[in-house]
């Protein structure tokens, strides 16, 4: 039997989507309001709180990697968008833009990961779209997920209630995926090396059941660390000091950034989320969060303090003492890294 | 000063990306929510009823046409999937894809076209995000759109409520979109010929509000007429007769189809509704849709009956009587058209 491939065909809308939807896609995402296949899924009432609401367009490539694959990835960074705000995930949608030519194989993959995660959570992926773009119009597969979830009554998080003496934490090693795509693309052995590609409500909930004020959340995706509190500090007015010493990074990865010339602090993290907490909160939110295996390198990494006059947005305390700055992503050097 | 063009950078999620982001999409798509720039948009509750959720991925090709863009079929694409459960449209998030070297002004075109359209129905698009992939990975710009709305108490829009007897609506002519792009890519001229592409749901709230009981109800996109009524014909298990000279086709779509080989009643719609009514509801709700200059082209094309025994879903009764089966789209041929 011959290959079975992406036809130009498969995108037309017509029988044969129908049958790339309900063979390779349906089975693995399945559940009554995707399977209904109706122009969209109604759905029961929200629970009571503020929906949020958010979307991510994902072109990793290579498409599969240590520890995902562009299904996980993608289900997982829109959960993981929602949860920064707070919220409890319930919906997803999932579409797809594929080229031609490429083996059902892996879309069949992507969509088995796609639905484990959303199992794995509680979530459901309850609308999607296919399209095929023909050869060279395209790469394999891109997959563009959006969520929407419910930020329980009670729960607040704004960049802008950062205030001065608050602790920096960071949940684990930092720049794991990043480096892992990267060591792939350069043809580089991966050895231990491997995207750290994981849902984060489970680990995130119990801070918020044990009362601990998340200030500010996120999650440092493209950019990494050195971006995402490069604009905490610029939403607030503050200044962030990180400490070099403090900041987790696996060997592997640090390893891959002294072949490749890249900061581990620049690249992203899928797996992990930065959180700014007041300072008496943050031993008992590094006790919480290394409970879960998920959580096990969690630290402080740093502080907010006023900015002073002419100060960077964020510093960074070196091995030796030194501060320098440290700027946010630029942007060349790192394209399709999610 | 140079052309401005989309560079591999602005997809990284850095520096640039803001950049991008806050200069050439934000302007146009700009509301509070979407402003904010977090990881997910937190918004108000939602009114009562129960929550309806789509996407819809749009490569088409060219992006720019007579009668709109991928901007604006993206949007409204969107909106009419919700509408077509009975659902009255909230937020929408927007994704891009775009093919490094392509024109910003294309970019920003869209934007535009798209903060247009969501401003226009009173929705707002909350959540976005912007990839961008190598030349030759893409091709120019890919806009995948999420919705969500909300179904009003005491709407129920299914496919299974259709009964034999009941009444098969169209909203005006079919094929316009498809035979716009189709005309384009084979280099004819357009002429009269424009995309139908508009929001559908100021033109069926009436039919809501006069308590016409809609019992099924699609947008007939990528397969036509043909595919949406073989649909709802294998769903219910019923036979469609649609008479062919009741179907609205402008004689510039016809004379497009005449040339490339091309059936109007399998080409896109973008901005039309098959309904099916209740006999006793369907000259009134004609009437209402005519009221409207968006459906002054209404017409009832048809009739749902019981299936003879071995009897196709959907037939065709042509001008001289005879009865042929009309099948789905199967698939080759028309792809990109959205």
């Amino acid at each position: 039997m011959s290959r079975r491939t992406v036809l130009l065909g498969h995108g037309a809308g017509g029988r044969m989507t129908a049958e790339l939807v309900e063979s390779v896609l349906l089975p693995h995402l399945g559940n009554p309001a995707l399977a209904a296949l109706d122009d969209a899924a109604v759905l029961p009432e929200l629970p009571p709180g503020r929906p949020a609401m958010t979307t991510d367009a994902f072109v990793v490539s290579p498409p599969v990697f240590p520890g995902g694959d562009v299904g996980s990835l993608s289900v997982t960074g829109t959960l993981n968008d929602l949860v920064m705000t707070g919220a409890r995930p319930l919906w997803l949608s999932w579409a797809l833009v594929l080229e031609e030519g490429t083996d059902l194989d892996l879309v069949e993959r992507c969509a088995v990961s796609a639905g484990r995660i959303a199992r794995a959570t509680g979530t459901a992926i309850v609308a999607g779209d296919t399209k095929v773009v023909p050869r060279g119009a395209g790469d394999g597969i891109y997959a563009v997920t959006a969520g929407l979830g419910v930020v329980p009554p009670g729960r607040q998080v704004s960049d802008t209630t950062v205030r001065p003496g608050d602790a920096v934490l960071v949940t684990g090693p930092v720049g794991d995926h990043g480096a892992t795509i990267m060591a792939l693309r350069h043809g580089l052995e991966t050895g231990d090396l491997a995207s750290d590609c994981a849902p984060l409500a489970d680990l995130l909930e119990p801070l918020w059941d044990a009362g601990i004020a998340i200030r500010a959340l996120h999650d440092p995706t493209r950019g990494g660390l050195a971006t995402v509190t490069a604009e905490v500090a610029e939403r607030t007015g503050l200044q962030m000091v990180l400490e070099e010493t403090a900041i987790p990074v696996r060997g592997a990865v640090q390893a891959v950034c002294e072949l490749l010339g890249l900061d581990p602090l620049e690249l992203a993290c899928e797996g992990r989320a930065v959180l700014w907490v007041a300072a008496e909160d943050a031993g008992r939110a590094v006790d919480l969060l290394r409970a879960n295996p998920q959580g096990s390198g969690a630290a402080v990494i740093g502080a907010a303090v006023e900015r002073p006059a002419g100060g960077s947005p964020v510093v960074l305390r070196s091995r030796s003492g030194g501060l320098r700055p440290l700027d946010r992503l630029s942007g060349s050097g790192l394209p399709r890294i999610c």
